[in-house]
């Protein structure tokens, strides 16, 4: 802790934030977004990292949206710390902190929302109805409320960084959305907010979710089919104590659509819980 | 014909459209945009008019929305003239046409879409299921397409005109969206591409759906209930020749809800048929 506190500017209405970035981008600066749900780990840092390299100045957005949690889902205990989520911010280099109120998102009023057609409806949009959907309608917000010429997400949620991109694209948002790789612990668990539930025994028996893609990328590798190699590396992750598996499966790396073998590049996606906790993950697969 | 031929620019690319758009805000020039389906009449010109007042530099959008027509709808013979429009709209000095092809606003790959609310299942949305969900997603891919500063819509479409208030309120698009007062025939008939289809004996007939509102209206003021009121005006419209009325009813000014009794602004709206063609009108009325 040798380094100085650094302090960072926070902003609470749209209002003000767009009074900060329109002044940057009358000084000729663009103006990098990094939406995030607080809890920030290595991984959120290192999205404010690369928007640092791809704009002068940088926006990160904390919100926790309602809209995207299931009834029976973790929005009351999602972790909170926006003091330490602030200082971690600073002293990744990050230039303004939007952290809005649930009213300043959503006034008493509000009733519309963005879908995203069918890419939002399997994986993860299967297990929990309604996720995209509340994904896309903030996610809009935000690139609109920011008005930001990049936007940086990490690939740790890959059907939603897809969701996302389909959105912007087919809304015509003027930004640019940049996916960044997941950032891992040494022994391959992506790094992940939700992570903070595990108990020791669940966070040593964690990694094999990882491990589960990586036997199921090697099996399509080696010329199984898509459903083959899913089930090798189901396998692997059900022995290893996580259930259900909601999903393992190789998809088509654009429209998530299942892949029937390696003809192209693919992406692995597994969501499944361990004790509590629900994890996911993903990894590429190049034929 | 005295005037000389004014020729218009006209692009068909999102990429043509940002390009002039930008050149024109780095000159330090606001722009305002009318979105229009073409068949261009007065009405149209007017809201050209009221954005050059709002604006330095006016673009008017000209596509037939596919999305917003039922499959029973008149999207196939919906009146064209795109030369005669835009030389209606050099006229008005509009400054660049926007005429997309379908394709350009609906890739092949198209998925996305923005739903407003309950605002948009009562009245016309009733009557046209999906209608204002295709309205929602195309005025706000034609915002973020322009990047406008200033958008202008008819009050002839008055549902629509709230339809588009809510989603650009709710999505925090950076615009400002203007209404215009309907322009009227001296009888009374909204102007609309509509009238086009009507008889002669038809056209004679119409102004009796504005007279309907009217009788609605003066009954209000005069105390009577909103079913009262709008069941004197439903009588008027029927006894023309109008069949079937779809709704002629008292709302609330903002949220679309029925006016029980005249305690607050409310407008009135109304839709029926006349032989093969369906007209739409509304006026407000002020307790």
């Amino acid at each position: 802790m040798g380094k100085p506190q650094q302090s960072l500017a926070i902003v609470r209405t749209v209002a003000e934030l767009r009074a900060q970035v329109t002044a940057w981008h009358k000084a000729g600066q663009g103006v990098g977004l990094v939406p995030t749900m607080g809890a920030l780990h290595v991984g959120h840092l290192a999205l404010v990292g690369r928007a640092k390299e791809l704009a002068p100045k940088v926006v990160a957005s904390l919100f926790v949206n309602p809209t995207q949690f299931g009834p029976s889902e973790d929005f009351s205990r999602y972790p909170r710390d926006e003091a330490g989520d602030a200082a971690k911010l600073a002293g990744a280099g990050c230039d303004l902190l939007f952290a809005p109120t649930v009213e300043e998102m959503y006034p008493q009023d509000f009733a519309s929302s963005v879908s995203p057609g069918p890419i939002s409806e399997r994986l993860e949009g299967k297990f929990r109805p309604g996720h995209f959907q509340g994904v896309a309608t903030v996610v809009s917000k935000l690139l609109l409320q920011c008005q930001c010429d990049v936007a940086i997400f990490g690939e740790k949620d890959y059907q939603q960084l897809q969701v996302i991109r389909r959105v912007a694209r087919d809304l015509d948002i003027p930004v640019r959305i940049e996916g960044l790789p997941t950032v891992r612990e040494p022994d391959g668990l992506a790094l992940s907010s939700r992570n903070l539930y595990l108990s020791a025994e669940e966070r040593a028996v964690a990694p094999a979710l990882n491990r589960g893609l990586v036997i199921a990328a090697d099996a399509l590798r080696d010329g199984a089919s898509g459903a083959e190699a899913s089930a090798k590396g189901r396998a692997h992750v059900r022995q290893a104590g996580f259930d259900p598996i909601d999903y393992l499966e190789a998809v088509d790396v654009a429209t998530l659509e299942p892949l029937l073998k390696l003809d192209r590049p693919g992406r692995i996606l597994a969501a499944a819980k361990l004790g509590r906790t629900r994890l996911i993950d993903n990894i590429p697969v190049e034929p």
